[in-house]
């Protein structure tokens, strides 16, 4: 059974992703829909390609649909990417595709979907996950080759987005939340690996997420290496560093979200622990 | 792979969507089952219809299972309704499966849920969406004829519920808010057809949500064609007028929620654009 | 095609569910996985349970994933538990998931997982639903036998949580509220064999939610058994005592959430009905 695994910011509220699964299974009767996420923020290119990204070495190789799309009914061209290890991306040319196939070996080719034979016509001018990524979706895990769908385009001139960065003064960390996940851990834009030797399980930091409080934590390797209601800086799952709280919920007690600049002091002047 | 498409208003949050799931596999080890929907709002009969309705022309044929079903434990019945085309609705007889149903050319068959064989048993009085529509269900995949599960009742009697309309007086319309989508976009209970030449692209509206303020707004084809920020009067995916605010949450920013009465000036006095 | 039913605390709003249904199939390409709920409370021990067991009956036989696990990274076992009737349960050693198991037949056989070998490697310290608990109901379902997983363990020591019982003083009832589903309805930690003759229906009882107002309600069959707005106290499709308002959202209106104790006086001095 071909997978064809689905990512969007449609939620589940309404009938959007109901739609395009169908839209799916009917081209192709026996594709197996692995939901990967649908509660991407409206519109939120760069946490949709986070998701994806972090996914989808998780997933079986096979057709890989994504649609945030904020440039829906603009001139801005629909893509399927096939990435160095075989895997077929469909989606908007936003960004949104983009750090996935980079984790799948890269660009190995880029279509732009121009062929309306492989659409549901007349196409809407505000529902092309309906109209034009789910049916292209089911037509490539049916076995239609990405050349039927239109002109290749060259990879270069693809939409890249730019990712939230770090910077580092000394031992003071300021980074980006990448993203608060249901539990209140707080991603933030940098790895252990970017902190070299300032990154030490045992130390204690200081978390300044910029409301005008500070808090202690334990940088450790989990969450519960310390007490319950104590927060830790530890590696996450996807490799991220992350804010917690063990047993709580830590961006709700700090009250930081997506977006969001916070500092870390990894060699504080005084510390409890 | 027989399908079985599936809307509610359960939510995720209970165990309630999963159990009936497994109720269909465990009837119908093979059926394909997609869920269209659990985000109704709860006992919210018409936009059920209205959801049901737009989905069902994407989904397969097969068998439609339905439950937004306020009338659970009293006298309202349970029916099969089997459309024109051949797809089999199950569900209450409140008006939810009419509007789908007609959109796959009407009834051609409806039987009244009556025979216990078909349910599991004991039928609790709270949650026949597990204990008969969704073994009904899972009986229809598996290939019983709808004749097998209780009398043909007639069509003109099964209960028809009201859709809400519009009223247009010269240049202003009245109409309905039918839904807010997740993206904030409001449809009305009106389409471009009922406006004739009012409704053109490129002229300047007036929207008055009934709440003390007023919006102008683009009538266009998409709301890329207006700026960020700006609002547009458009036909949305399922034909119905939209107001929207490009890269927005027009719903929020008008305050206007699912129900509200919205009046549409298509030849203001003084307009910008 | 193997079935694999799965429960959670991940919510839908990342990207958890997909990965670990994703592993799954990425193991067992032919296993239909089953989302029973991941709407559990973060870390909500007592409310996962109570869901698995509420489901458990209605699936079919195969492996059944739940991971609520506030203990990750730290010593707890992660499981697999076989039950008298065959079943294969998945997940921590937190009482998450006896309930079921009692339900089907008791712990036949309990397997603590350690071999790597089922796992997906390095083994991320937050993250077992991804690394530790979907690999190996993955390799269940492919057919690998629990023994193969790691060393037996006595099903006597095994992690059991106190369900929080009742109390009944003379015709006072005082119970805690299990959960309150999506339409409101407040489920209590009493069943109406455990009322005897107290639970009558045709009775008017008093509802003292500790709130400082109290309610009248009918105790009935069900809620439509009362007029639209009006509170009944009922046997929901469970089995437990519910309280629950016809048409309305009872727990919205008397303000009560899970884990409130709330008290029913069977026997009021007077009483409207």
């Amino acid at each position: 059974m071909p997978v064809v695994t689905f990512l969007s910011d449609f939620g589940l509220r309404d009938e959007f992703v109901g739609i395009c699964h169908a839209v799916i299974v009917q081209i192709c009767p026996d594709a197996q829909v692995i939901h990967l996420s649908h509660g991407i923020e409206p519109q939120a290119i760069d946490q949709g390609a986070l998701a994806l990204a972090a996914a989808i070495r998780y997933t079986p190789p096979g057709v890989h649909l994504a649609v945030v799309d904020p440039g829906v009914g603009s001139e801005r061209r629909a893509l399927v990417l096939e990435s160095g290890d075989g895997r077929r991306f469909v989606g908007p040319d936003n960004g949104l595709l983009l750090p996935a196939t980079d984790a799948c070996g890269g660009v190995a080719r880029a279509v732009e979907i121009t062929s309306e034979r492989y659409m549901l016509t007349p196409v809407s001018r505000t529902f092309h996950g309906r109209d034009v990524f789910s049916p292209v979706a089911g037509h490539l895990a049916a076995g239609v080759d990405p050349a039927a769908l239109g002109p290749q385009v060259d990879p270069a001139g693809l939409v890249r987005r730019l990712r939230p960065g770090h910077t580092l003064t000394g031992s003071l960390l300021a980074a980006t939340v990448l993203e608060v996940d249901r539990f209140g851990n707080i991603r933030l834009s940098v790895t252990p690996g970017d902190l070299g030797e300032l990154f030490q399980p045992g130390r204690t930091v200081e978390v300044d997420p910029g409301t005008g409080s500070r808090y202690y934590a334990l940088c450790a390797r989990t969450f519960a290496d310390v007490d319950p209601g104590e927060f830790v800086v530890f590696e996450d799952a996807s490799g991220f560093v992350s804010v917690a709280v063990n047993r709580g919920d830590a961006a709700k007690l700090i009250d930081v979200e997506h977006g969001r600049r916070v500092q870390i002091e990894f060699a504080p002047s005084f510390a409890w622990a």
